[in-house]
């Protein structure tokens, strides 16, 4: 106790010197005074506070807490605060005279029990009503395990809060939950005790120099780059944080969260918004760049299994299974690696794309946010002759350079054919180009490059914008779950993906290139051998066989070849007929087996005869065309949007009339019949595309009903055994005029009906996709080697 | 006499020993024999043509022609022949005896009358009778002025046929005319002598090697290419011939034609056309790369003035004006430096930029045609550790290099990041590539680079190809006009534009460099002031003028300055609706004015945020939407094909119902404005587009009828003074609900009607567009200096 006392002495003496503060009193709470982070950055960032703010108006007082019992506990805070380094910008002696004042003003406490927490309280207020201060406010800052953040949590609340008048806030480090259930019961939990504007959750990200840069930059160079910061200019947009170092020694972290967790989720994604985000009038003003922060994850598209490529480096299963002892055959899911493609469908960025890109045990440490615009120059001036800095035809971005890397400091980069930025001369300098230093394909002289004017650690500047209530500098509880409804689709999806093996460092080579294919990523090279798991071999191009089925010729493949031969046959169906009558009257199928058809026909047939060609509808679920269940609308996603049909030749079903659903007495049905004999010669579609149910119903024509099987070729309203159930079919003798009629089977699900159907005649109310057979046609079967052979 | 006889006997000698020759005989004509053309490259094709095919079954015999009487045209024919040489590759044994053999066949003829000609052909038939040979065909090749083309068409029509079983092959040299008028009367009076299959033009840009091996190229490489020579890969295409000389001592040809009409209308074109062509299945069939070419260029937009930069270098003006004696104040506004911006809308090439770009007086002395590609891939392995050759960050190109420049030869590049080539060894050899040589941005060892076993002149090859009958090898008419009625409107609307004037050579730096800025191409340096002839400026860019007009806002200027304006306001107004309501109801007006402003959204207007507008018609004619007198199919053709409208956003006026137009009890006009009441909030449509007839009629509301004037906002049917009569048209009091309406009003025509508008007040019975006046909307006025000024 005498310790205590003659410390409590001290921290009022030293308050002393400073009661003429008219602002009023902050009292910070370090929890977790003496673990790593503190020891790292926290107390760092701490005293520079109090060197920046010692004569602004509040006075301070710095309590370090933890479980460690009094003595020890002070013992231990008082080494490291020991330690605490002068920053070289300031005076020597200033900085020893302020270091002694700070430790004065710190003081050490057990915090464990409610009485603890209440103690503490009494304490500061006691202080105060002594020294005659106002209180202004209340820091703690959580640099404990998330385990304990409830406990601690509701201590402050009901024990520790500041008096009425004086502000609450309590900083709080990461990981914020695991996926989008654990981070919303994580902030439901923390939500019973603290108000939003009271939490400050750290992403240190946000304190890294080049990234706080991002928005002011956006902000003072407004007039270069509002022409440009968009679709039209930008060609791509890179946000990179790569790592030499390995997950060894961290795996029992490590294991539960891999790369996108780790990193993605929060870092790479908070620079990615500032990049995209609309800009506000005022950058200042929190609230509204917390609020166009928001905003920019709600135009970004969903995430899917191959937006993102996955890898991990060798070396890192036996890590984690030694770490975790597990057995020696453990394996791991967890990747160390992943490059990510985002987009975003605003008008500002749509088809621009995002890529983020984060990895361990790779060839060099460096982070930076790039943004590369197009080059939509032609320089008549041959090569040699140009001017290397200004001319157009150089690559032309601009980097906010984190750090490490071959620059070794924070640092933005701006082309110097695009324009001479504005930037703060109070923060940022001008930096001297090193024109031996090849960056980003360019010499370091191509850029013009600005440096921070002091080098500042992001906790300083954090604690320091924390002091500041400046809450953009934080992640809040909407920002924090936008971003995990974000991201938690791709995590749940990719959990059993295969995972690229890299040896590390610099022997990955070109292992972990990848590049953009159709609308996801993958990796440049193919899966070299020797890293292969024998067991994860596929056979890659069995061809196309031939055959028959049901005595219909078959054509049989893995699904990717038979979807190519099927698109190609169409293609060269379609061409023949507008030779032969000038058009093409295709009838398509919904379900999904036909949207990878359909892809394929939009993004490799451009000798599609589309201007010739008449689309309809085989079937259609009775609900608005725009509903995301409507077979057209997935036509229209997945190829009309991308081909040139003409208006007047698309003929959606039309379940849709009088503001109603297929009411039989808005005669839908009639209309359709009338349409398809008014424009189809002979009512004989050119080609039906068809589907086969694992029930053995195509169409909409299902099994235990007359319904559509027989009788005049027509347009019928049919009942599904699934919702919805109301749909509306061409019928069996409608289908059986066509020229020609295609059956696409594909997938395992549809082995047993594929067997089945292989052994049954002609039993259309048992399996109406038995009843197909065109009376002067062609029936073609294109069934995949899963469905065909289980 | 005496000479000539000797000669016909030499000849005779020399063609018994081929006698044998079983496929018939060939009679080579050379008309201008002994000009420029015939002596540099001509004479030397034919040796080149009777060496390679001297033992393939042919006989041949060559007759130069010209007007110089015979002796001296003798004697100076034969001074050329003597001088043939022979090519490194021949043994020279064997091509001595050749030479000799060569022009033992080899013949001069005065041929100025149609005597002449019939004496030629008696001649030829004389002959051949003697030596018990067939004649298998005739070649006229035209080395003649084109003035001279028609005289002696006609001669050879009619004196100098082959007979019957016999071919007959006129060769034409260019100029084939210098705009689509002239071509088609040039092609008139060619019609009328021969048949199509007859005539050869010569664009000698297609003799080039590496132009010729375009397609069998993109032939031989299908595997490679196919998933990647479409627009979603290709990132730009460059044809280019860039020259060092200048127009000196030619401008009396140069003042005619200018850059364009000399080298883009043909050379440059043809070259881009067999890049962007879709391949025939069969390369090697004529007919068919034929058909597939002007297929091409049925597919190019439309230039315009903004699709060019031109300029012209500052000795020209002065080199014309001595050579052609022109006054000391002479004004050229020839150009001799042309870059310009071509576009496609096929599928496979929408939204690729073909840039092609010549001059004379430039820096270098080079031709290309260059495909790039985009880079679609990030590469995780640091720049200094990739490998240069293969990494895909690294810029993937193919160039087509047709010679000089650095490598000065012919050759085929393509990056080592793409694939290696298939080329036909006997022709194409792998060249050694000189990593010290820097080209297209990379060393030369990041390409394969192929050269030509033998390099061969055009006209070699040209010739090789008249004897095989390889028309695809030559300009057919259908061909020629296109390529003409594609350049012809640029060439108009240019021809009093200003040119930049640029020094010549090296010291023209950046002045020629260009980029791509809103659907067009400026340079990318503002004009330096103190190259500005102060007597070229001219005006050009009159503001549009703001003012009122009927108390209203009114926008005036010249037609284009106009239109481009207003598409500009309709993107504003789209932006900031969508951005208000994520929506914009958009209703369009028929007529003729609004077809400009169409296309002006299509090609200039990407920013427009089509996804989110609804496409509506203010009014419609009774005809089916497939009409071509219909409103619709009008907005279909010029806007709804080229932009991406969702299908459920766009919505014609239900005319057309129960396949007939506009029955009243089929209630079309209830339909739609039940479909604006469900869609467009409070039926506000946020912009409606009108016009004005002469008449004073707006949307189809006509003077003298009520109908449609007053009462509720709905829509009506009216009936029209002009056919057809039926139409179908948004009320009166509908209009008014909008936020804004734009009233278009383009031309002279509109002049009367205009001024008498500015005169009266609100009397829409007798002029309904004098009713519009949005009840809490805006309305604008949008009128041209010739609407308002006469």
């Amino acid at each position: 106790m005498l310790g205590r006392v003659l410390c409590a002495a001290l921290f009022v003496g030293a308050l002393q010197s400073l009661a003429k503060a008219s602002q009023g009193h902050i009292s910070v709470v370090l929890l977790g005074a003496t673990g790593d982070l503190a020891k790292k950055y926290l107390w760092q960032g701490l005293f520079q506070l109090y060197m920046d703010q010692v004569s602004n108006g509040h006075s301070f007082t710095f309590h370090g807490a933890a479980l460690t019992a009094q003595e020890p506990g002070e013992r231990l805070m008082f080494e490291v605060l020991k330690k605490l380094s002068c920053p070289p910008d300031e005076a020597p002696n200033r900085c020893a005279v302020l270091k002694d004042q700070f430790l004065k003003l710190s003081q050490y406490h057990q915090l464990s029990s409610a009485e603890n927490y209440t103690a503490l309280s009494r304490e500061i207020e006691a202080l105060l009503r002594q020294e005659g201060l106002k209180e202004a406010g209340r820091i703690f800052y959580f640099s404990v395990p998330p385990f304990a953040y409830t406990e601690i949590a509701r201590h402050i609340n009901s024990s520790c809060r500041p008096p009425p008048g004086a502000w609450l806030r309590v900083v709080l480090e990461k990981p914020f939950g695991h996926d989008l259930e654990s981070a919303q019961q994580l902030a439901a939990e923390l939500t019973g005790f603290f108000r939003e504007e009271e939490m400050y959750r750290v992403d240190h990200y946000l304190g890294k120099q080049a990234v706080a840069h991002i928005l002011p930059f956006r902000d003072q160079n407004r007039q270069f780059l509002d022409p440009i910061w968009n679709r039209h200019h930008v060609e791509r947009v890179e946000v990179v944080l790569k790592e030499t170092v390995d997950a060894k020694g961290r795996t029992s972290f490590y294991e539960q969260y891999g790369v996108i967790r780790d990193v993605l989720q929060n870092h790479l994604t908070e620079a990615l918004m500032f990049l995209i985000m609309e800009l506000p009038a005022n950058v200042s003003r929190a609230e509204e760049v917390l609020q166009h922060k928001l905003q920019s994850f709600q135009s970004l598209w969903g995430l899917e299994k191959n937006s993102a490529v996955l890898g991990q480096y060798q070396a890192y299963a036996s890590q984690a299974q030694e770490e975790l002892q597990q057995a020696q055959d453990y394996v791991s899911t967890t990747p160390t690696f992943a490059g990510v493609l985002i987009r975003s469908d605003s008008l500002r960025w749509e088809g621009v794309p995002f890529l983020l890109t984060s990895g361990k045990a790779l060839d060099e440490r460096v982070g930076y946010a790039r943004v590369l615009f197009k080059n939509r120059a032609y320089c008549t001036q041959s090569e040699t002759l140009r001017d290397a800095g200004h001319s157009q035809c150089k690559a032309k971005q601009i980097i906010f350079y984190f750090g490490h890397g071959a620059l070794n400091t924070p640092a933005v980069l701006v082309s110097r054919n695009l324009f001479r930025p504005v930037m703060p001369k109070d923060s940022w300098k001008e930096a001297v180009a090193r024109s031996d230093l090849h960056i980003f394909g360019q010499p370091l002289s191509d850029y013009y490059v600005y440096s921070p004017v002091k080098e500042r650690d992001a906790y300083s500047v954090l604690i320091s914008n924390i002091y500041h209530g400046r809450k953009d500098f934080f992640i809040t509880t909407e920002n924090l779950l936008a971003s995990w409804g974000f991201w938690t689709p791709l995590l749940d999806s990719i959990s059993h993906q295969p995972l690229r093996l890299y040896p590390g460092g610099v022997e990955n080579q070109h292992l972990l290139d990848f590049e953009m294919v159709s609308g996801g990523l993958a990796f440049t090279l193919a899966e070299p051998a020797e890293l292969l798991n024998p067991t994860r071999h596929m056979p890659s191009d069995y061809k196309a066989i031939q055959s028959k089925y049901r005595q219909s010729p078959l054509v049989s493949a893995w699904s990717e070849d038979l979807i190519s031969q099927l698109a190609s046959d169409m293609e060269e169906a379609a061409v023949r007929s507008v030779a032969r009558s000038g058009q093409f009257h295709l009838a398509l199928s919904g379900g999904s087996s036909p949207v990878i058809l359909f892809q394929r026909l939009a993004r490799h047939h451009y000798g599609f005869p589309w201007k010739h060609t008449h689309i309809w509808l085989v079937d259609e679920r009775c609900v608005p065309l725009t509903d995301s269940e409507s077979n057209f609308f997935s036509l229209h996603s997945h190829l009309l949007q991308s081909v040139r049909v003409p208006y007047f030749n698309i003929h959606p079903m039309p379940v849709h009339l009088n503001r109603r659903l297929c009411v039989e007495e808005d005669r839908g049905t009639e209309l359709y019949a009338k349409d398809i004999v008014a424009l189809v010669a002979n009512a004989s579609f050119d080609l039906v595309l068809l589907g086969v149910g694992t029930d053995g119903h195509t169409a909409s024509l299902f099994p235990r009903s007359e319904n559509g099987l027989e009788g005049a070729p027509t347009v019928v309203l049919t009942e599904s055994p699934v919702k919805p159930h109301q749909r509306m079919s061409l019928s069996l003798p409608l289908i059986n005029r066509a020229r020609q009629v295609f059956v696409l089977v594909l997938g395992k699900g549809k082995h047993d009906i594929t067997t089945l159907l292989s052994r049954v005649g002609h039993e259309p109310t048992k399996w109406p996709i038995s009843g197909v057979s065109p009376s002067s046609g062609q029936l073609v079967w294109y069934v995949d080697y899963e469905a065909l052979l289980g």
